[in-house]
């Protein structure tokens, strides 16, 4: 039996669920795991979230420095959240030869690097299996599954909140701003939802997955980020009758070039792909790796309890001894600026309904070398301009961009087209 | 950098496939994982298999005992097949103080207690990650990322003859027979199928899968078994009318009388559960489970590769000095009786399509406490026996079967009603 001492840092929602699992379930893990994990210390700022723990055997408390200068601690759970003073928390906690287990996507994308290097120089563990789709065990995948593989490509719906608006939006035929009211009174989108709906939350988890998948550092501001909140009904509707499901995904791609794309961003995904099924708040990532093949992993992206059970298997892993760091930088890709992708695209134009127009807008995607791949103009009586919707065959960004820009500044332009990017399988 | 020597022994397809992914990749897995592995033997009985060996390091020889005595080997990995030679190889590894990696269902299924049992008293480890769906991490994530969580239900495609066969069938418009040849011609049915279709081979996946989620030994031979060799394409088109879709599913549940079922045979899935759209080779596995909640894991469950992947993550895993067997027997859960479970059911009779018949067997379906979710009844000009389709209320089995005895007996009927299984989500 291997016996460790933890101290919880942070009583929100994920750390109550910690809390809750481990007292409920320690007999369990005990005899199935020969781990036994004891809650020495419950830390909060705020004494309110101390005060309903009932157990006698933990020491409640606003001071963190008890923990860290505890010899009898073996890890830190850290699920404050914030990249400053968590920071600071995990730093010092490393430096104390505490290992450490972490929900904290931002830190990690943005300033992980410094502490897993600290953490490998202490010999210390830092798990953040939980930073990543809560109640999907990727990281743990990527990392001992395909152990001796090389992955090509990540794809993954990893933001229960956007995932869940433009389910509803497919599904109810409503619009962003309806289907995010209706995912804030359910509790699927925070009362400010702005780090979920610009993308932001989704590039923090492409980027730390990405490190993981590549064995690279990437530089949290090469991500490329677009997010839902300016996506509208018309072009759900329009990508349905094509064919195709809008997700917001989140992709990490090896290229031949050696560069990798890291990029979040809405994305027509084709019926026929597993990606097209994953409903409302679920998260899925699908990875395709030279030697496993063609993989998805699906489950709830957030919760409480699938955040919680991610947070104990780490724990659990620590206390076996099981390994180091799981980032290993290794090799060093640079990131592709997103105007050198190379990617199928949906376009939707308003256009006066008139001849010429369309011999003009051909004209300019073949100056592009832009291959057009299917097209529809939509009859409207009565409308002076009426919509122009194709996809085309796989085309440079910049020269989509390029067209697009040429495009607007014809005389008929009434507004840019739009533009969201298509994968199939 | 942690060293190990191995012998590997069996080199037919998976043997060979990690026997070229750890040559081509032993580098990149020194770098990133920190593990140095050797191929120190390589053994066949057949001569054959060893001469396009070309590496001059690795010793090339048909005596096992050379390896299992050797004290420089570490992990034996076991990849023969069958469960009489396998059984002797891996009991003598394990008394000789070797951990061994295996994936060798049937073995472990049906002779995999004792095993075990040895290697917890030799504190040697067992990986056998590649016994079950070669391509899904499925092993892994029971025991680790789950560590601390309750698994209620396993639902899963575990074979990839099957899955071939029934797409086939369903999207072709085809006959078992015909479908069957399809999948040997292109090499995703063997020469002599028996143990795919009659689902044997899914047996063992989930004999093991529901040993590892309810820490209980499972009697193989209380395992329920039924293949998809009787399966007719008026059923499979039947149920795509009624919105589903039929797989050979293996299940293994705990019910709330605390036994548990352990099942492999057709059903129909509801088009909306994610487990209707795995095509084609595909494997999947949907876990239920206290605190993580649901969750999917799919890909490829058979090739040399993805099964060679999960072979060298646990020789990784070993390598690194991570935990003894994951079979632990830390209760006892009964199996329950096919008879004693409760489902939906799809029932198609062929009936005279005569005044009486229809009242006579909602009588007896009456009788037997069983309440009609839907029925259909097909009208065809010119032919005398008609197709009645109806699809059940959650029911005994018992009951459906004392049913179909009874309305079998009616002096209308031609031949006993079709029943299969039907889930919904």
């Amino acid at each position: 039996m291997k016996n460790v001492k933890i101290a919880i840092i942070g009583l929100g929602t994920i750390g109550n669920g910690v809390l809750n699992l481990l007292t409920k379930e320690r007999e369990l893990i005990k005899q199935r795991q020969k781990v036994d994990i004891e809650i020495k210390y419950a830390i909060d700022k705020d004494e309110n979230k101390l005060n309903h723990i009932t157990s006698k055997d933990i020491v409640k408390t606003k001071d963190y420095k008890l923990a860290i200068n505890d010899k009898e601690i073996d890890i830190i759970v850290e699920l404050i959240g914030g990249t400053n003073f968590a920071y600071t928390l995990i730093k010092e906690s490393l430096e104390n030869g505490k290992n450490v287990v972490t929900a904290n996507k931002a830190l990690l994308a943005e300033k992980g690097l410094d502490l897993f290097k600290l953490g490998e120089e202490k010999g210390k563990t830092i798990g953040f299996e939980a930073s990543v789709c809560g109640g999907i065990p990727i990281i743990r995948t990527i990392f001992d599954a395909l152990a001796g593989d090389k992955i090509k490509g990540i794809f993954g719906i990893v933001n229960g909140t956007t995932n869940f608006i433009l389910t509803k939006m497919y599904e109810e035929n409503i619009s962003f701003h309806t289907a995010l009211k209706e995912a804030q009174k359910l509790g699927f989108a925070e009362a400010d939802p702005t780090l979920d709906i610009n993308g932001t939350d989704a590039a923090h988890k492409i980027a730390i997955l990405g490190q993981i998948a590549f064995n690279s550092p990437i530089d949290f501001g090469c991500v490329y980020i677009e997010g839902i909140q300016h996506i509208e009904l018309e072009d759900i509707k329009n990508a349905d009758e094509l064919g195709y499901i809008l997700k917001l995904l989140a992709i990490a791609k090896l290229d031949p070039d050696n560069s990798i794309e890291v990029r979040v961003h809405p994305c027509l995904v084709s019926k026929e792909n597993l990606l097209a099924s994953v409903r409302n708040e679920y998260n899925a990532v699908f990875l395709e790796s030279e030697y496993f093949g063609n993989s998805l992993y699906y489950g709830k992206g957030a919760g409480a309890f699938p955040t919680a059970t991610a947070v104990v298997g780490d724990i659990i892993e620590i206390a076996k001894g099981k390994s180091h760091t799981k980032l290993k930088h290794i090799s060093n890709h640079p990131v592709k600026d997103i105007g050198e992708i190379e990617s199928r695209y949906y376009i939707r134009f308003l256009v006066p309904d008139k001849p010429g127009v369309l011999s003009k807008i051909s004209g300019v995607f073949a100056e592009n070398n832009i291959s057009i791949a299917s097209l529809i103009q939509k009859e409207r009586s009565k409308e002076k301009y009426v919509p122009l919707i194709l996809t085309t065959h796989p085309a440079r960004e910049k020269n989509i961009k390029n067209a697009l820009d040429n495009i607007e500044r014809f005389d008929f332009s009434k507004k840019r087209g739009v533009m969201i990017r298509l994968i199939d399988d």
